[in-house]
């Protein structure tokens, strides 16, 4: 079955939440929308009856503070039961395979499950494998896909710009190794942003990644030029020293975000980070936490379009 | 005090639940009778107030995906408030001695623990030293009991035989190390089985494992032969290439529970298995994912019959 | 800004809880006396709607079974939303700052933080750095202050001891690397005890203790005479074998608390101390689980204590 069959109902309904690839605009416009619901209520109303009596397992098998945490505080928010799954304290540890431990918590009557794994295409094959009442939310696999972070990332953009149309966006950084960079170029394009660039240096740059629709700059000074939005990606510190890399000063110098380099881009750009951010490394401490930055914003918006995508799939209309 | 009288109250209701030794008939049939109750309430409730403002501590001293999750998740769905001790962090490491834990959590107010520890006997020990507003239910200890893994198999052999009275069942495996066996044989021979088996390699076999009421058999072939139910066990891969075994390999070929195999016992028997399972070392695939397996059945049942312990014990009629 | 004015609001109120330093008389009479309440209400209610809606992060950096428990349990009695975050799994291990852990937080619109952690001050740099709406407590913070400790110590004296004007206390053992002391001292002071003492051997005692205003007494026969009270602190193994101390049967031989020792103090004097203790080490298992040892009570009272507390800086007057 392919991807976009998978995640959505006969009826279109978001059905589980794996990759943006195979979505419509009409789906992810919805997303944020729901998200604005959520992110407007009325101070002191902070709990909603929308998974009332579900359970959803954070199957986590990989570290993140920020993305466990958002799922955590976003299902509680929809009155779910969470069952955060430790992996390297669970049965696996025994060499149960993926699915067996995915057969056995589903048998515990479980609805959802948000799994993070440093397999590209581990939450899909889950999702192919599980029976039909449990809905599976990618929260990162591998270097394939991040889609709920680039929700995020388009919510965050609309909260300052109403139009995607106009929007000249730059990704800027490891899109190679990128499973957030992926999501992003998928979802830009979908909601019609006018133009995506990725800025990178060659070692650092997918094959054939043009094919996605994205233009290729190898410079900052160029790349930058009349851009609305720039998006950096975290650079991974274990890259640094291998075939991909110079050094660590040296990638600076060249594609960290520093205030000048920001003043290159079109006045009151906007700066977003997926987090967490290596200050002096590819963005300056002064551009991370001065005006232009988004990145606590994000983060914020995080639990807002985490309980959409949950209740949508709960509740589809 | 002797393990009967320890885990029944003087009105011989269920105070703690540490091994299935000791207890009787009549209580093990309530308690897969209130397992009934749960398990078939209307679709949509999935939560009873029965441990309103009691706090459950769920207390693992070893790894395990579903004993662990099957206890937080019916604890919740009875109201309880649950605290997770996660041992590796706590002051255990410090040196700190195991009643002295103890007795710091009871000091916080809890009503129930849940233990499973690598020592036989820790339950018990636990259950002799707390006051008697405390329970205690043994989720494994060592080699020595898991109760509740055996009545959710009592509770998921019941869904398909109404009468204990006309069945053979065969244990299959490492019977030596394993706790889960001593469990299933008390409980099989109190609710009145025809026939008990162990089927396993000498090396696997306890002394005078007789004495618990059970045949011995060497030998797949004619071990299996007119049995209504295989219980398969887990083979510890760590004991392989010891003294208690040859190979793997040896291993499957003489003890795996195959297609061909399965098709030795009664025509339909049903297989049990209490996970992880190894595919390939004690059960082929075929047969765990099977018509006639009953494995993840049982991982569902377990939420059910926990529900049921612990609420025979907060709520002694 | 000084630790006192970070701590209360321009009121007077609390708006963190880091250190006993600073704060007054008037407030740690408010937090028993809120606590008592907590502590004395009718069997069967343990949830109040204090923190209804409200998101409590446990944010630990370093082990503790009592501490972390007791503000989880306290934090779910009130109501809250609790967030466990294990640090080990979380981003810091990507190298992550503590501050930008702390904004990410945040960001996700939690309300209190309870911090633990190895450096002295940390808990008072995360004050300093979040926004208005956002509450500290110090669970623990290298050698410098553990106030809660010293605030449920003070509550257990006060159940038996109604006018700490009469009292003399001792504490007793590691004073030089104790963040208990450090907190116990400075709350017995303010509190107006008649006397403190600290008995320790000379390489345990902190430079100018005096001058927090306690008397130093180097042997236990001279230091516990005629005192009501003492506070034993636990004695770090990891100092054994190095320049503090001989070694471990002589620092019991002199400063470990049996009951020969505590007949030389006033009689029916008290006998609390942190936890986990170390048996045969600075306290003898008879005198721990005696009749005079509050040190369970201790950690009983740690639950109501903190309790009041975290209604106190939610809900200021």
């Amino acid at each position: 079955m392919s991807k976009q069959n998978l995640q959505l109902t006969p009826e279109g309904r978001l059905k589980h939440f794996l990759t943006i690839e195979g979505l419509n605009a009409e789906i992810l416009t919805e997303i944020l929308d729901t998200a604005e619901t959520f992110e407007s209520m009325p101070k002191g109303v902070n709990k909603y009856p929308v998974l009332m009596g579900k359970t959803v397992v954070n199957l986590f098998f990989e570290n993140s503070t920020r993305t466990r945490s958002t799922f955590e505080l976003a299902a509680t928010r929809l009155s779910a039961e969470v069952l955060n799954m430790d992996i390297e304290r669970s049965s696996t540890s025994k060499g149960e395979s993926l699915l067996d431990t995915i057969n056995n918590l589903e048998a515990m009557n479980v609805d959802m499950f948000v799994v993070r794994h440093d397999q590209s295409g581990a939450a899909h094959f889950i999702a192919q494998h599980t029976p039909p009442h449990i809905s599976i939310i990618n929260a990162g696999d591998g270097q394939h896909a991040h889609p709920t972070q680039a929700m995020l990332d388009m919510f965050t953009i609309r909260q300052h710009h109403k139009d995607f149309s106009t929007l000249k966006v730059a990704i800027v950084g490891d899109v190679l190794h990128s499973r957030v960079a992926r999501s992003q170029i998928q979802a830009l394009n979908m909601l019609g942003v006018k133009e995506i660039r990725v800025i990178a240096p060659k070692t650092l740059l997918p094959a054939q990644i043009e094919s996605l629709g994205v233009k290729i700059y190898l410079d900052m000074t160029e790349g930058l030029d009349d851009i609305d939005i720039i998006m950096m990606l975290r650079l991974q510190k274990e890259r640094m020293n291998s075939a991909f890399l110079a050094s660590e000063s040296e990638y600076y110098k060249c594609f960290g975000l520093t205030e000048e380099r920001l003043s290159l881009a079109k006045k009151g750009a906007l700066v977003m980070h997926p987090g967490p951010i290596n200050r002096g490394l590819e963005i300056a401490s002064a551009v991370a936490d001065g005006e232009q930055s988004l990145i606590l914003q994000q983060v914020h918006n995080g639990i807002a379009v985490r309980m959409a995508i949950m209740s949508m799939i709960i509740q589809p209309k």
